[in-house]
C-alpha cells in the first residue's frame, strides 16, 4: 500500500474525531498490521469496493467505546449495548467515507460496517493485501487503524 | 428481506458446496439472526455495495474449516493456518460472487473477505438490517449463512 492511500484515511480519523467527538487524536508509528498482535476487542469494519477493493477496520477498547457512543449520543452509557456498537459502526463509515472521497479516482463504494465483538476475536485480511495499522491516542484512551488494499492498488 | 433476495444466496451455497468441495448440502429453517446465539468460532465476511448495501456471512466450525480447506487445497490440514483461513474467505467469496449474478439489478460489487476468527466472536449487522440466519448440514460438518440487506432493499 502507498502513503497516498493510506494518508486518506489517517486524517479522516482525525477529522472524525474532532467533528463528531470534539477530541483530538495523536497519531503513533504506523506498521505493517501484525495478524498475531492482540487487538482492542471491538472492531468496525467497512469494506471498500471499485475500481480498488480493500477494508478498513478501527479497532478499540471498551472503554473507549463506551465514551465515544456517549460523546455521539450524549448521553453517559455504562455497558456495551447496541447503541453502543451501531456508534462503533457509524465511526467506521464516516472515517471510510471521508477517505473515499479523496480517493475519487478508485470510484470506491463504501460496504454496510460489520462490528466485531469478542476479547480475542481476529479480523484477518487476506493474504493478497498486505494490511497496515496505525495507533492513535485520544482524549477518548488508545485505539487503532487498520486498512488494507489488495495489491494491485 | 424478502425470500427473492435471500434465495440466490442458498442456492449459491448449495452450488459452490457442489463444485468447490465435491459435497452436497441440506438447507435447515431460515429465522431471523438472533445475536445472542452462539456462533462458531470462523466467520467468513463479505460486504456487497451498489443499489443495495448488504453483508453476508458464513460462519462455521474449526473443523468444517479444515475439512472444507483441505477439499479445495487437495491436502490434509489439521491446524487452522493462513490457507484455511484464505479458503473460507475463498468460499464467502464464491458464494457472494454468484448470488450477486442473480441479483443483477442491483449492480452489487462485493468487498474483500474478512475472516474472523475466536471462540467468542460476534459479528453484528447494523440495526437498520435485518438479518436472516440459516443452518445447513453438510457432509464435512454444520455451517450457517447468515445475510443481512439494508431495509430499503
Amino acid at each position: 500500500m502507498k502513503a497516498e492511500h493510506i494518508n486518506p484515511f489517517l486524517s479522516s480519523v482525525a477529522s472524525t474525531f474532532h467533528t463528531m467527538l470534539g477530541t483530538e487524536v495523536r497519531r503513533g508509528p504506523m506498521s505493517l498490521r501484525d495478524p498475531a498482535k492482540k487487538s482492542y476487542p471491538i472492531s468496525g469494519v467497512i469494506g471498500l469496493t471499485g475500481k480498488a477493493v480493500g477494508t478498513v477496520v478501527i479497532n478499540l477498547s471498551e472503554e473507549v467505546a463506551l465514551k465515544a457512543a456517549s460523546a455521539l449520543l450524549m448521553d453517559d452509557i455504562r455497558v456495551i449495548n447496541d447503541d453502543v456498537l451501531d456508534a462503533v459502526g457509524e465511526l467506521a463509515n464516516v472515517i471510510a467515507g471521508q477517505a473515499k472521497a479523496e480517493l475519487e479516482q478508485y470510484e470506491l463504494s463504501v460496504s454496510l460496517p460489520n462490528v466485531v465483538t469478542g476479547d480475542n476475536h481476529r479480523v484477518r485480511f487476506p493474504s493478497s493485501s498486505s494490511p497496515v495499522c496505525v495507533p492513535f491516542e485520544t482524549d477518548l484512551g488508545p485505539l487503532q487503524l487498520e486498512v488494507g488494499f489488495e495489491t494491485e492498488v
